[in-house]
């Protein structure tokens, strides 16, 4: 903790008024505390077992709610990375959309918005044309959408709506960069005519952290909801005919889709979607509105007086970003800025841009005048009367529609209600606070508090992105640290932290191969070789970075077909840019033959992609970079300990040996790699070095640990899942045991049997595990009908063992059915989970009793229970009747903010 | 917050070797994290209502059962406010016990208890002698007891057996101040024949906070239980003969006992003893012993290596701390620590005290060998073969007796493991985060994340008590603006801050108005004047002060019978020292004629206290010493925003009139009041400034309010108390309503009745309103039959709205009783509260519904419903079978560690 104290000293804490998509904000306390800083919100990879996670659902219902009113559009989803990588979504789907292929784009995007659209469009094959749309722009044939962003970089409110006409008339998309706080005050992108808008919610209540975690948001109108990437929640019911919410539409996803998904995209940002989401709880309407116009004012006060000093403000029109052409030196503003620990946006047109935030004081608007040599005071300013005439307020731009009237967002505006609103959530679901989450190739191990402090720290907090890096000497340090670590950890020679998720990693590092074989002349080489049993992100990435996916087999104990792999290599042999292999396999086997395997690769002029995910059976123990493996993305958010709030946030560094090391990931603001980003790919992230607010949990971990701790955690891990395989392995059937009958840090039983035996199905098992006061293992991937446990190093024996006896005691039930001792149908498998509502009703009608239906074992007692909030589920009623966003508030019969009530009443 | 992290930037966190009482420690991030600052633990001023209170209360069992573990002692309290004021509190005790009033004191107790000790024992009439007890000691037939300290305030351990011998051999007691972490290492207190063990329990990983909060321990023998001072936790039985854990022999404390209680000791520090419980539960014996070794060792080889250079360690056997007599000027030896930014203890004959605690690393002893300008170096000193052949493992004071063998000490040593048994603990109760806790006299109003945040700052946390004024200066500018702001609020023109509860602060107004009256020759006033209606702490502190209680009646409305009141003070003119009231008073209605009554008083010479714990009505309203008042106590702890964790901590600080400062509490380690302190009567904790880690909360609440803020608070508070008594005005007979009809900010409603109609009693409301998840108002005090409600100005008029349906649903039940239509006996209010075992029970023979039982309103959902832990608990059988720790591990049949199961095995 003295090291992370000394980071934080070398970090400074600079006035920002740097603005482009990233603006210190008040976090509020409440929920840093009860929500940010609280393990009982990290909870599972994903939102998988809906009966469970119906807190975080809501949360995350609430966000997609705020977006989609704040936007003016009928769709959102539960968040995506970052601005850039939303944008750049938007572009993919509005091609898949109407099979066309060339971007119109406008010049006054963020920086990093453009060079993320650019660097993806490239590799799929698109065309991106950077245009100026204040002059007269022709829409063709070919055009699939346009983009511009609202209010632009430059904070201007440009009037699009004959482009949109235009753009609509030649059958084309309109997509929207846009700023939440500012649509509180303007006309939302939908009521202007976008299909789609995309941005980043940071500003609500999320830190800087020099660039992230925060969420993106994305929305767009109903027509294109099928084809909208990320996740989403929706209102289905449960078997009691009650709302409840669950994923909505997976089968857009990649872990579904495989190669044929909307994106990659698997870990998102929820947890900070769930923060923006509370702050807008905590506001409300009228709260925001207020934040936004104080902002709002405070920027024209700005600007009057700037003007009134003689510069120039370039905007006609703005919200709360100026752009100034000073009629003094710039190096002047800059020196006396520097001075007072100030930083602006310095254009390279010798403009200044000013954004301003919620945080402002009258001081900082005098400060302002003082570094310009404005001869007058935020005071003096605002007592011309005609000040604010120029408001947002008295324009065309006047936002009159309402927004966020439904009850939630009008019922928690006092700290005592909104710590009650987040603890009722956070104590419906079941986390880690709870009991083991078991998901298999989820790494669910233990946040310890100790590793989270750092993030809560302002010196880690306030930092801008784009702050020069001289300010965040601490973070450059750490990062230095860490990437030194990674590398001796995985047998690599150098690190890219821009990549904010593991998909993004894979994405990355086989964009570097790609560069690299295109700089080696080997151009025509895009065919990527990818095992069955891969995580679906990896074929989803291949075809993004523009490969061609071939299958192969695995063998039945699980590896890969080492003959079909060579047959493959040899056919593609010229065309081969690579193999993506997971090790240990997602089927928990360590690959015997990885390093003949790799050798097949290299001797066909191929590069080896491996899948660090499963780092947590390999830490200290084997390398990667050791196998022959030229590139390797980690998870963060698994094996180094960053929490996950149900679908983000993460981090997906890569690590590459030193040839593909030129190609890594660059940045249009910040130079990642200071003189080695010449022959870089691009860009895959809005933040240079993705989110380093979470690095320090990652940092902690490995020097706490040590070399030698971090050894005994990878063979805890591995010996954990081989107890628990040896335990459950006289009751089911354990699938890829090694030739000595070891499993690697998971396993799988399979349990397709049952369904012909007893009609139970793995479904049937996770449900019923719920009723024991646990979380399903991974369902049914990466093998059909089968539950994979991957116990981590975090449990000790007595919970393992109260795992595997709910498992047992469940198969036991299984015996039952078999024997024909329980009723095929209404026995407690087929009909759990259990809820209050069904226990405690006089009314109990089912052939087996309340306690064996809800305390089915010793361990399971009332002290403990933790109950279901709805019954099973209905999926395909939810996607047939989809309802992604709360109701307005006129459907709602009784002002109920917690209940769902209302959303039925709005769908009939 | 700014303004806070200016304070903490000017206090000075220096290197603390003081010891005397107060150790640097490591905090468990976990702990701190999910305990100290997460608002789920912030909870009843006391846990009146046990089935909802199940997992405090355990963890306070788990303090007791560690306490009366390491002692040797058989049982032990849920802490006292400090160390000092327990040694007292134990003194007087044993003059209870023996009827005895000479006390022998070592003169090697840290000197902050002999002053505790000294001023409490003066007013009682008790006399202390202090004693060398190194010299032989004659124990006379008048000796009530000896006191001594267990290693002594030098660090060294003595052998007291011929002095314990000789003590019972006299029939008095022997009582034994010590430390925890000591007793890991020799022997108990209990094992060499203490009768009574005291100390504090902050090493135990509470931070410092210059002085406080931290738990004091008392345990004693089990001869001496039903005369132990402070609360007790024990296991009784519920309905279902299931143990449950409920406070003990309630009959000894103030509440019930008035005058004759065995001391005024109300809020003690129950989040402080949670903390030190959880440390032991998360490191277990064996880790503690690891720790204590460590501790040692070092303290070992730091003296050897002064011993080596020359410097004379005074000690013969020591475990943590020595005292040096150094062989080079101490000038030179301070102004080089000082250099360094160290502090030792300084003692007035040239020694050096030196202390070593958790924290300590071989840097610390090398710097200490430097600043003695010792040749050596840690590493020298311990390659020595023999260095540890002098440490107590090879003495006779080598412990052999296990301690902390119970499962619960056994099974939570992961971060993991203490986590979810944290969250389990939590999640067992109604606290804040659940529900309004509209307890009367208790202000339970939202402890807001940000008034919070200072507390885990470590500039609050890690200076030492005793540390050099200058070292904490942003301390003493935060005491001085609170000092003006509370001196703004109350009236008064000084504030002393060193009272640790409300209790604490009436017995040092008393004791300063004795002081006074004593300094103008009035030394015969010793007559205190106190209403029937007072809180029950009021006539005990009296008593303590050396005063005699002569009651007032109350009219019907509520207010003080003038007549009366004027009577008794001119019956008793000439020996009049005070009256005491309470305004508001705790009959919630304000004191119309309170001027006048003020000048009855004081026409006869006597002085006014005004029990200020109500302030929660008046602030920014009204002003106690604006009505004449002389002095009063504040509970920081109620109207200003200090959280409760069920019995603690507090902060009682006292306002007093120009005339009376000269009489408030000094230190004899560092005075509170420089130059003004000749006068004072005495002293009264341990440490000079109470508790200031916590002071920062409501710093910050007054600073965030403002003076505009208060004002709307205490208006909101009383229209809220006003509102729900109106709503509840046809339901329930309202007692003391002013002549308009208005009550005050709480409000009390008569039940008695019921008892003749329908045989319904208050308690019978109170479990009853568990069902519908909340805590009962205060019941019965301070009116028999009665529940005192007081919103307070955090809840909003929904909550309110619940809890008043609540209360009109249950009268409606009780209509049905009289009605005959429900049943006299069984019918949902004389069997709640219901448990989730009661309701899932395939047999159900009541004659009202299951749904009827556990969902009786709308509002009580699922999703929201807080499960009572147990059924009705058995008080009477609790304290006929009394056990208050947890039995050692033998006598559990399973190892539950969760369970108080074996707890009847052992009773049996
Ligand atoms: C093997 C494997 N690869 C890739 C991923 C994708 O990582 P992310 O969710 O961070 O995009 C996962 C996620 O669990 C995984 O298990
Ligand atoms: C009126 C009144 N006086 C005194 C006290 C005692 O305060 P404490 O619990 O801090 O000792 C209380 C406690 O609630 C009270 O209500
Ligand atoms: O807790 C009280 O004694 O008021």
């Amino acid at each position: 903790m003295e090291r992370v104290q000394e980071f934080a000293k070398q970090n400074k804490v600079w006035r920002s008024f740097i603005g482009m998509g990233y603006y210190n904000c008040h976090v509020p306390h409440p929920i840093l505390r009860n929500l940010f800083e609280n393990p009982g919100w990290y909870t599972q990879y994903t939102p998988y077992q809906p009966e469970i996670a119906q807190g975080r659902l809501q949360s995350l219902f609430n966000y997609q709610t705020m977006v989609a009113d704040l936007t003016g559009l009928e769709v959102a989803n539960a968040s995506l990375l970052d601005e850039g990588t939303a944008a750049a979504e938007a572009l993919a789907m509005c091609s898949r959309f109407n099979k066309r292929k060339v971007f119109l784009v406008s010049d006054k995007l963020h920086p990093q918005t453009i060079a993320c659209v650019e660097t993806r469009c490239e590799a799929m094959g698109l065309k991106v044309k950077i245009v100026d749309f204040s002059s007269e722009t022709a829409i063709e044939k070919d055009t699939s959408a346009v983009l511009f962003q609202y209010p632009d970089t430059h904070g201007s409110i440009q009037d699009f709506q004959s482009l949109i006409d235009k753009t609509h008339a030649a059958g084309a998309l309109v997509c929207c960069a846009t700023d939440l706080m500012a649509l509180t005050l303007i006309k939302s992108p939908g009521e202007i005519g976008a299909d789609v808008a995309v941005g980043n919610s940071q500003r609500f209540g999320v830190p800087l952290g020099y660039g992230g975690p925060h969420a993106a948001f994305f929305a767009c109108k109903n027509n294109l909801v099928r084809m909208m990437p990320g996740r989403m929640v929706g209102v289905s019911r449960d078997v009691d005919g009650k709302d409840a919410f669950r994923l909505a539409l997976q089968t857009r996803e990649q872990h579904i889709r495989r190669d044929k998904a909307t994106s990659n995209i698997c870990t998102a940002q929820a947890l900070l979607a769930n923060m923006a989401a509370m702050y807008a709880v905590y506001h409300g309407p009228a709260g925001l509105q207020k934040i936004a116009q104080r902002i709002h004012h405070s920027t024209i006060i700005c600007a009057k007086g700037l003007e009134a000093g003689g510069h120039v403000v370039r905007n006609n029109q703005y919200f709360d970003t100026l752009k100034i052409k000073p009629s003094i030196p710039v190096q002047d503003i800059k020196a006396r800025a520097e001075a007072q620990e100030i930083n602006f946006r310095y254009f390279a047109d010798g403009d200044v841009g000013i954004s301003i935030d919620e945080t402002v004081r009258e001081k900082d608007i005098n400060d302002i005048f003082s570094i310009f040599k404005v001869d007058t005071t935020a005071e003096q300013v605002s007592q011309n009367q005609d000040v604010l005439s120029s408001s947002l307020e008295h324009s065309q731009w006047k936002r009159t529609s309402t927004y966020l009237t439904q009850p939630v967002f009008n019922s928690h505006h006092s700290e005592t209600q909104i710590m009650r609103y987040m603890k009722s959530l956070e104590n419906r679901d079941i986390s880690l606070v709870h009991s083991m989450i078991a998901l298999g190739s989820c790494t669910m191990k233990l946040n310890s508090a100790t590793e989270m402090l750092p993030s809560s720290m302002p010196e880690f907090g306030n930092i801008h992105p784009f702050a020069p890096v001289n300010q965040a000497g601490g973070y450059h340090q750490m990062f230095k640290e860490l990437e030194a670590d990674l590398c001796d950890i995985t047998g690599y020679d150098n690190i890219s932290f821009q990549s904010n998720s593991g998909a993004q990693g894979e994405y990355s590092g086989l964009r570097a191969i790609k560069a690299y074989l295109n700089s080696i002349g080997e151009t025509q080489r895009n065919v990527c070789l990818i095992p069955v049993s891969a995580h679906g992100t990896n074929p989803a990435s291949a075809q993004m970075a523009g490969m061609i996916v071939e299958p192969i087999n695995t063998d039945k104990a699980g590896s890969i077909d080492l003959a079909q792999l060579k047959a493959k290599a040899e056919k593609y042999k010229d065309r081969l840019a690579c193999l993506m292999i997971t090790y240990p396999s997602t089927y928990g086997v360590f690959e015997e033959k990885v390093v003949e395997i790799c050798d097949v690769i290299h001797q066909r002029g191929g590069q080896v992609y491996m899948d660090g995910a499963n780092m947590n059976a390999q830490v200290a123990l084997c390398r990667p970079g050791d196998f022959g493996s030229d590139v390797s993305h980690l998870n963060l958010h698994k094996t180094f300990c960053i929490p996950h709030g149900g679908g983000g946030p993460g981090m997906g560094p890569i690590g590459v040996k030193k040839h593909l090391a030129p190609f890594l990931p660059t940045h249009p603001v910040v130079d990642p790699h200071p003189g080695n980003s010449s022959q870089s790919f691009g860009v895959v992230s809005a933040a240079p070095f993705g989110s380093p607010l979470i690095l320090p949990i990652s940092w902690s971990y490995i020097k706490m640990m040590g070399a030698r701790g971090l050894k005994e955690a990878t063979q805890v891990a591995i010996l954990s899942a081989n107890y628990m395989s040896r335990i459950l392995e006289p009751h089911y059937k354990i699938l890829f045991t090694n030739q000595r009958g070891w499993v690697a840090h998971e396993f799988i039983i399979d349990v397709k049997d049952f369904k012909r035996t007893a009609n139970i199905e793995a479904v049937d098992i996770a449900k019923r595990l719920m009723d024991y006061g646990f979380h399903a293992p991974t369902m049914s991937f990466p093998v059909a009908g089968s539950l994979m446990i991957e116990p981590t190093e975090s449990e000790d024996k007595d919970e393992m063992d109260r795992l595997c006896e709910a498992l047992i005691r469940i198969r036991h039930e299984i015996h039952q059915i078999e024997k024909g001792q329980m009723d095929p149908v209404r026995n407690p498998l087929k009909m759990s989970p259990h809820t209050q509502e069904q226990i405690i009703n006089s009314k109990w009608d089912r052939p087996y009793s309340r306690e064996l239906a809800a305390f089915p074992a010793a361990f399971v007692r009332p002290e403990t229970k933790i109950w279901p909030r709805v019954g099973r589920i209905d999926d395909i009623y939810g996607d047939r009747n989809l309802v992604c966003t709360c109701p307005p508030m006129e459907s709602y019969t009784n002002k109920d903010s917690d209940s769902v009530e209302g959303v039925a009443a709005a769908r009939a």
